[in-house]
C-alpha cells in the first residue's frame, strides 16, 4: 500500500489554490466532497511563492492549504515546487537558465526551464526540498512526496559541458578509451584533451532533432542528460529522506517520453507515477502498453496514475472531449493494468495562461451541474465502494516484451538504413498482437529476470549490451521462447558494430546470419510466404520497412520473401537451442501475421487468453491474496456480450454474482472477482 | 476630398527616379501623360540619398523630382523615406537594428528593419520628417504626406524590453495588478521586480509563431509593439503637422495584416490608405471584405488605394499575370467600396534586387506598346472622364460585421481547443454569405456605434472587452439583431476567462449557457438539423471545427446537432431580448447554411439586396448628394446580363441611359448613377 | 593516362586503416587481392593523426600504410587530410570555426567545417600539404594527389566579411560601380563606405535558403565563397606542385553540387574527379548527365569516378541496396561516359559514427563470402582484362547543352515569377530527350567553344554574360542551330535586367520579343499546338511552369498556345539567322514534345542516334585511336535484344565477335569495339 493512511484507490489531482481567492477555497472543499476526492497534489509550481527572494522563505499559504485540506478530509501529495524556477532567480543567477540545442541562452519563461547542472539550481532546489520536508514531516495530511514535475529537456551550456567531461572521465577513465568508444578516427575527431570535447548540439554534431554525425557522442550526451536530471531528483530525494524516511517519494513520469531512461530513474523512486494523456486517435492498446511499461519500471509493482484529464486537453492539435463514459473507462484501464490511484490534472481550471482550456474537475462555470463533474463524482463513489480490494494486486504475465531507452536512442540516432524506423511502433506491433488476443504481457527492461517468462519478445534489439546475449542464451537453453526481429544484434553499448556478421552476439542463439539489410520506400512492399501453413499462419502476408537478407545457420526456415531479388530467402526462422526456441522475424510484418505468430507461440507454450472477448473489449487481470480480478473494458460505443464461462464470479461494481454471458455497456466496465480459473 | 488641388480619382503610384539616369526621366514624363497619370509617390526609400551621413542632408535630387513632376502635371504623394534606415546608420548606431523573435541581433539589410524603440531611429526619422515638411510645405505639387512604408515587424531588443516595462507600468500601475492580469501564479511566474520581465520571444515564452506559454504576456507584447510602431508614426506626424497643418497625412496599411491594430492606428491618420495584393486564388469576396475593413477603420470615410500591381507580383509562389481587364475590374472594385484613388506599385520597373519582377506601368521594355500599358492608359482616360463625380461618396450598409485585432491575437495565441480556428476566415464566412446575396455590410470595430445598424454580426467574439456586452445588450434591447458564434464571450481584455459559464458577459443577451466545447478533427463533421424549416433554411447542413455544447436559458432552439453524444443539443438559438433578437451559432457551418441564415435575418429586418445579380457579378453602391452609384463588377470571364429594373439609370462609363437589362462584359464594369431606388 | 604507373582502369577506393588494428590490415591485403583492387585513397581525414598538436607532425602510420599497400600491389591516391580540422585547432584557434548562415558561431564537430578565410586554416592546411608532398614525393606507390575532400559549405564570419569586402574592391574598384551593380538605390541601400557591407545571411538579406532581398549581393557572395574555397584548394595545390610537378592533383567534386562553380574550379585541377551517389529513384539519364557534366568541366577530358557505394548509402531517407548487377552496370555507365577509374567509398566499413551503414567492399561481416564482395571481385577481374584499352578514349558529340552555375544561382535567387523553376531540371529535360534517342551530347560551359557543335541548347539562359550573345550569333550565323527557352536573356552578369525587351541580347538572333511572362500554378497547364505538323511533331502537347507571351520579330511561328488569353500567341519559333537557325521554346513542355523537337533538329543537321535500342537500354560511345567503343547498358531487369547492324564488332567483355542482334542481360553490359560505323 502506498501509504496506509488512505487504504483505497486515491482519488483527486493537481490543485492550485494559490491561483484563487479564499472565497473560492470554500467552494473547492464543498465540491471535493461531492466528488469523493481525497487526495490533492499541491505546491507543484509555487517556488516563487514559497521563496519570494533569495533570502526569504514564506510557507504561510502552504501551511493554510495543508491544514485546510486535511480538515476537510483531503490528503496531500506534496510537490517540492522546483519544476520552474522563480523569475528573480533567473535574473540574479543566469546559470539557472538553459542553453538550447541551437546554442541559444534562454531567458526567463516556461517551465522545466532549469539547467540540471546549474550550481544555483541544485543548491536552491535541494534547500527547498529540505525545508519542506522539515516543515511538513509530521503533518497528518502528508501522504507522499512529489519531486519537481515532469522532468525533461536538455541543456547545452558551459556548466553542462564541464559536467559532461567529468561524467566522461568517470565512464571511460582515459581519452584512449573514449576515442575508441566513439570511433573518433572517423573524420579525424581524435580528442587529445578533455577540454576539446563539446556537447553535441546543432553547433557541433547534431541537426534536425535526432540527426548526428557521431552516434557515440550523441548517445552519451543523452545518457549524461538523463543522469544529470536524475541527480537533481536524487539531491531532493536524499534531503527529503533525512526528515521523512518512511514517506514514499515519487516524481511524475510521462510514459514513453524519449529523453530520460526511466528504468534507471525507477531505481531511485519509491513508487512510479505517471501522466496519461492519450489523444482521440491514440490506439487503446498503445495506452495499455504504456501502463504496462510504467508497471514494468519496477518489475510489476503497482504505480500511480498521477495525471489525466477529466475531459479535454489543451496542447494537442484538436482537443476532443472525452466522450461520456470514457474518463471512467480509461481510469479503470489504468487500475486494471496496475494503478492504485486515479488522479487528475486538474481539480480546478485556471483562468489564465496556456492551460486554461485543459479540462478540470471544476470547470470555469464553477458549479457541479456539468457532465464532467457528474462523471467524476460517479467514479468517486465507485472507488470508495471498492475500498482496498484491489490495492497492491499484481499481474502474472507469462510473456515479457523488452523495451530499452538506450536502444531507442541508438536506433533514432542511426544514420541509415531508413528514416522510417520507429522503435516504439515496432514494439507496439508485437504488444498489440497479444493485446487483441487478450493475452497478458509485461513490458520489461533488458535487465529484467527472464526466468519468470515463457516467452520473451525483443523487437529491433539493435543494441546488445554486455551480458544480454548470454542471458538470452540461458533463457532459451532452459526452454524459453525468444523472438527478435530485423536490425537486431547490430551494435554494442557504444553503438559500435559487432563485426563478424549480424545479428552479432545473438547470431548463435538465432542460428542465422543477416548478410544485408534492404530499406524499402514507403510504397514498396515484400511478402512473407509460409513454406507450409503453420497453425494460424497461412499467408502470404505483407511486410516492409526493412528486410534483412538472412541465411540459416541451423535455424529452420518457416517463411520466405515473396518477391524482389531476395525472393526465396528466409524471412521467418526458428532455431532450436537447448530446450527452447529462438525466432527471427526478418522484416516488419502486417498485423495479421503477428497475430498468427503470437497465437502459434502461445499455443506452443500453453499460454491461454484471459477470455475470448469481442473486438474492442479489453481484458486485463490483477491478482491478490489468491483471488483474481478480471477487468472487462468495453471501448466500443455499443454494448458487448462477453462469455466468462460457467463458474461464478462476483461483479464488484454491480455487487452481483454473474456467470455465463456478461453484457458490458458501451464504454462500460465490469470487474469480476473470482478464484483463479486455471 | 483628400486635397482639392486634384479633384478627381487620383491615378499614379510609386515612382523611384533615383534608380534611373536623367534621360529616362524624360521618357517617364512622356509616358505618364499617355497613361493619364497625375500622382506619383516619391521618396519612399531615399533616406540614404537625402542623408548620406549623420551630419549631411542633401535634397537636390528630390527638389528636382518635385519640380519636374509638377511641371509636367503630376502631383506628389511625398513619403518621408524612413521605411529603411541607411547602411551608415546601422554601422554607427547598432541600436537601430532589430533583435528578432529568435533573439538574434540583425545586421544591415532588408527594409522595415528599424527597432521602433531605438533612440537613434526615433531621433533621425523625426528629424527627417521635419526637414522634409519644412522644405516642401509650400511646394505646389505636394498633395499628401506618406509616412514611412508598410509599418510592421516586431523587435525584441533591450531597448524594447525597457520600453515594454515602462508601457506595463503605465498600463498596470503596479506589479500586483500585472501579476493578476497575467495570472502569474500559474507555473510560478510571479514577478517581484519590473526588471524581471523580458519580452516573450522564442527564448522565453513563445515558439512556432503564435504559440505561447503565457497568453497575457504575449498579448500585451503585441499591443506594445503595435503601440511602439504607432509612436514612431506619430512622432513624424506631429513634426509634419507643425509645418503643414492642412495637408493630409497617411501611411500605407496592409489590409488584414496581423501585427498592428489598425483601428488604433486609424485614429491618428488623416485618411486611410492601403496596398491591395490579392493572388489569383484569393476569393473576390475576401478582397471586397478587406476594402470594407479599410473603409471601416474610419467609420466609412473614403480611403486611398495606395498600391496595387498593374499585372504581376514577385513575392508570391506563382505570380500569375492579371488577365486582360482584371486590373481595371479590381481598380473599380476598390472605388466601388470606398477608394478615391487608384495607385500602383510601381510606375517604372526596377532592374535590380527583389522587386524587379513586380509588374509596373512602364515595363522593362520601356515603351508604351504593351498590353499592360494599354490597359493602364485606358483606365486613366476613364478616370479623367469620371472627374469628381464619385469623390467622397459613402456607403449606407444596415449590417455591421465586427472585426477586432486584439480578439484575433487572443484567438491565435490560444492553446486549445483547436489549432484549426482562423478568426479571419470565420469572419469572412459571414461576410461572404452577404456578399453573395449582394447585401451591403460594413466591417466595424468593437468601438463602433452600433446604433446605425439593423444587424450586428460578431463571429467568434472570444474576447469581450469592458463595456462591449453592455453595448450589445442596449443594441438588442432597442430592436437590433445580434449574431455571434461558438467560442464567444470567453475572456476579458487580458485573456482571463470570465468564470460562471460561457459565453460569459454575453450569456444574458444570448439566453444560453455553453457547457463544453468540442474540437473536431479536420475530417470529423456534425450536422445542423432544423427543428422546423424556417424561411430559406431547411437542412440538414454540415458543421465542424468547434462545437459548443449549449443549453438554452430562455433562448428558442432553432436547430440541433445531428450526431455524436450531443445529438439533439442546440446548435442554433435565438433569444428575444427587449425589442430585438440575439442569435447564437454554436459551430462553424457550411456556406449554404449561412446564406440561408443571412437571408432570413435580412427578411426579418427588411434589408434588401442591392440587385439580384448572377453568380460572379459583384454589386456595390456608393451614395453622394442624393444620388446613388451602383457598381456592377463582372468577375466572370464571360458577359453577364443584370436586371436593373424599370427606372432609368445613367451608365457613367458608356455615357448612356439604361434600363431593364444591362449586359456587363466578361471582367467588365458598369457604373450606374440614379436617384435612390427604394 | 592519369599516371602511367598503372595503365588500366583504376580500381579501389577510400581506405581508413587508422580506424583498425594491425591484424585487420593483413586481412585487408588478402581481400584487396581477391577483389582486384589496385588503388587506395588514404589519409582523407587524418589531420589530427598526422599533427596531434600545433608543433608536432607524426607520419609514422601513414608511412606504414603507404609502404604496406605498395608492397601488396596497391597504389595510393594520397589525400592531404585537410577536409576536417583537428579538435585541438578548433579549441586553440576558434577562427577556423565557421559562422553559419543563421549567424551562429559553430563549435568543433562534423567535417567541411573550416572557415575558408581563416588565417589559421590556410596556414596549417598549406603547411600540411607541403609536408606531405615533400615526404612522399618519391614514394613509388604515389599515383595522384587528392586535396581535402568534397569542398563545400559557406561561412559568414568576420574574416569572411573582411575578405568579401576585399574581393568586392577587386571586382568593382569603387563603391559607385558596386552600388550600380547591386542597384542599391532600391530600398535605400547605398553604401558610402566599404565597411558598411555585411555578408548576406539570415541576419541581413537572406532567408529560407535561397530567398534574398538583394540578388546582386547574394550572387556575389556565392561567387566569393566559391572563390574562397578554391583559394584554399589552390594554396595546397601550389605547395604540392613545388615538390611533385608531374604528379596529377585533383579534389573530389559532387556533380551538380550547387555551391561551387566547378567550371571555375576545373581550371585549376589536373583531372576532374567526382563522387556519384544516385538514389534508387534517380533517373538513369540524370546520372548520365552528371557524368557528362564532369567530363565537360575540362572540355571532354576523361575523369575519375572517385567514389560510389558498392551497395548501400546511409544518408538518404531510404537506403535501398543496389540490386544485383547494378553496381557493375553503374560502374560501366561511368566508364562509358568518360571515367578512367572505378573507385568506391569505402574499402572497409567503419564500425562507429554516421557512415557505418554506408556500403563497403569489405562489409562488417569481414569475409569475402558476400554478394557485394563477389560482385566487386567480378568487376575487378573484368577491369584487369580490359587493361588500357579504354584509357584516354574520348567522346565526339555534335550537340552541346549549356549549363552554368552563375545562371543557376541567379535563377534560384530570383524573387518571382515562380518558385517552381528548377534550372537543373529544365536542363535535364533537354538532355533526357536526347538520351532516350541515344543521341550523344556534351554538357558545356558558357565559355566553351561552340564551333565543334552542330547544335547548342541553352535552356533557361536567364543570365547572359558579356560576349555570350555575340558568340551565339556567330555560331548561328555560321550555320549552327541554337535552342533556348522561356526566361532567357533577362539579366546581365550582375542580375540587372537588360532593358528594351526580353530576351535582351538574344532578341536579335531569336527574332522574337517576350512581352510578358505568366507563371502557372502547379495544376495549371497550357498547350503547344503546332501550326502544321512538322516531322515528328504533331501534338498538341502540354506545357506549364512559365509561359512567355512572345511576338515574332522575324521568326517563323511553328506552334502556338492552345488556351488562356494568350491562345494563338507563339510558343515555338525558329529564326533564320545567317546560315543557321535559332529556336525559342516559350514554355516548359512535356517530354513527348521535346523528343519530337530533338528528333527534328537532329534530322535537320544529319545527326544520327548511336543505335536504335529498346527503352531502358542506354547507349554511349568512346573513341580512341580510330576505334569506337560502344557501350550497351541495360537498365531493365530483363534481357534486351539490341540490333547493332551487319558489320562485325568485338564484344570486349565476352571476348567474342558479334553482329546482327546482341542480347544484353538484365542489368547487364556489353562493350563493342569496332571501326567507326559511319
Amino acid at each position: 500500500m502506498i501509504n496506509e493512511k488512505l487504504p483505497k484507490i486515491w482519488y483527486g489531482g493537481d490543485y492550485n489554490p494559490e491561483q484563487w481567492e479564499p472565497e473560492i477555497w470554500k467552494e473547492d472543499e464543498r465540491m471535493f466532497k461531492l466528488a469523493g476526492i481525497d487526495v490533492a497534489t499541491v505546491n507543484v509550481f509555487s517556488w516563487e511563492l514559497n521563496q519570494p527572494d533569495e533570502h526569504t522563505y514564506d510557507f504561510t499559504q502552504l501551511d493554510e492549504t495543508m491544514d485546510r485540506l486535511y480538515k476537510s478530509g483531503v490528503y496531500v501529495c506534496l510537490a517540492t515546487s522546483t519544476g520552474a524556477h522563480p523569475a528573480w532567480m533567473a535574473r540574479k543567477y543566469p546559470d539557472v537558465l538553459r542553453v538550447d540545442v541551437q546554442g541559444r541562452k534562454r531567458k526567463f519563461g516556461g517551465r522545466h526551464n532549469s539547467c540540471p547542472n546549474s550550481p544555483t539550481y541544485r543548491k536552491y532546489s535541494t534547500l527547498m526540498a529540505g525545508k519542506l520536508a522539515e516543515r511538513y514531516k509530521d503533518h497528518p495530511g502528508l501522504l507522499i512526496w512529489h519531486i519537481s514535475n515532469e522532468y525533461g529537456g536538455y541543456c547545452y551550456c558551459d556548466n553542462c559541458a564541464a559536467g559532461f567531461r567529468e561524467w566522461l572521465k568517470e565512464r571511460y577513465g582515459n581519452l584512449d578509451a573514449l576515442n575508441k568508444a566513439w570511433n573518433t578516427r572517423f573524420w579525424g575527431h581524435t580528442f587529445y584533451d578533455w577540454e576539446e570535447i563539446v556537447p553535441p548540439s546543432e553547433l557541433s554534431e547534431e541537426w534536425g532533432g535526432n540527426r548526428t554525425n557521431f552516434q557515440g557522442i550523441s548517445l552519451d550526451y543523452r545518457r549524461f542528460m538523463s543522469h544529470s536530471l536524475l541527480e537533481c531528483y536524487r539531491l531532493e530525494y536524499e534531503e527529503i529522506k533525512k526528515h521523512t524516511p518512511n514517506i514514499p517519494v515519487t516524481t511524475n513520469l510521462m510514459g514513453f517520453y524519449p529523453e530520460l531512461d526511466y528504468f534507471e530513474w525507477a531505481k531511485y523512486m519509491d513508487i512510479v507515477s505517471w501522466d496519461n494523456y492519450p489523444s482521440l486517435d491514440t490506439p487503446v492498446s498503445f495506452t495499455a502498453m504504456t501502463h504496462d511499461l510504467m508497471r514494468g519500471l519496477k518489475s510489476g509493482d503497482p504505480f500511480m496514475l498521477m495525471e489525466q484529464t477529466p475531459s479535454q486537453q489543451n496542447w494537442q492539435a484538436y482537443n476532443s472531449l472525452k466522450r461520456p463514459g470514457v474518463m471512467r473507462l480509461w481510469s479503470y484501464q489504468a487500475v486494471a493494468r496496475g494503478a492504485d490511484t486515479v488522479l487528475f490534472f486538474q481539480l480546478r481550471r485556471s483562468i489564465g495562461a496556456c492551460e486554461k482550456y485543459h479540462g478540470a474537475v471544476i470547470e470555469h462555470v464553477g458549479h457541479e451541474h456539468t457532465r464532467v463533474f457528474r462523471e467524476v463524482a460517479e467514479l468517486g463513489r465507485e472507488l470508495q465502494q471498492l475500498g482496498d480490494t484491489l490495492l497492491d494486486a499484481r499481474t502474472e504475465a507469462k510473456i515479457g516484451i523488452v523495451y530499452d531507452w538506450e536502444n531507442r536512442w541508438a536506433t533514432e540516432l542511426s544514420s541509415g538504413p531508413t528514416i522510417a524506423l520507429n522503435y516504439v511502433n515496432e514494439v507496439h506491433k508485437y504488444y498489440d498482437a497479444l493485446f487483441q488476443m487478450h493475452v497478458e504481457s509485461d513490458m520489461v527492461s533488458v535487465e529484467e529476470d527472464f526466468g519468470k517468462y515463457e516467452i520473451v519478445i525483443a523487437p529491433v534489439m539493435y543494441m546488445v549490451k554486455p551480458g544480454f546475449a548470454k542471458k538470452v542464451e540461458q533463457f532459451v537453453a532452459a526452454g524459453g521462447t525468444f523472438v527478435t526481429t530485423f536490425f537486431s544484434g547490430i551494435v554494442n553499448e557504444n553503438d559500435l558494430v559487432t563485426t563478424g556478421g549480424y545479428p552479432g552476439e545473438l547470431r548463435s542463439v538465432l542460428g542465422i546470419w543477416a548478410e544485408e539489410i534492404d530499406a524499402l520506400f514507403p510504397d514498396q512492399k515484400n511478402q512473407i510466404v509460409m513454406k507450409r501453413s503453420w497453425g494460424s499462419l497461412e499467408g502470404p502476408y505483407e511486410c516492409g520497412l526493412l528486410c534483412d537478407l538472412i541465411h540459416s545457420e541451423g535455424a529452420e526456415v518457416l517463411a520466405e520473401y515473396g518477391s524482389d531479388f531476395y525472393k526465396g530467402m528466409p524471412v521467418l526462422t526458428v532455431n532450436k537451442f537447448g530446450k527452447g526456441r529462438a525466432y527471427y522475424v526478418a522484416s516488419s510484418p502486417e498485423a495479421d501475421f503477428l497475430q498468427g505468430l503470437m497465437k502459434n507461440l502461445c499455443e506452443e507454450k500453453g499460454i491461454k487468453p484471459l477470455l475470448d472477448a469481442p473486438v474492442g473489449v479489453e481484458v486485463a487481470r490483477r491478482v491478490k491474496n489468491g483471488l483474481e480480478y478480471l477487468f472487462l473494458l468495453n471501448h466500443n460505443a455499443e454494448a458487448s456480450a462477453v462469455e466468462i464461462g460457467a463458474s461464478e464470479r462476483k461483479d464488484l461494481l454491480a455487487n452481483a454474482v454473474v456467470t455465463g454471458s456478461v453484457t458490458v455497456p458501451g464504454r462500460g466496465v465490469v470487474i469480476l472477482e473470482s478464484k483463479p480459473q486455471s
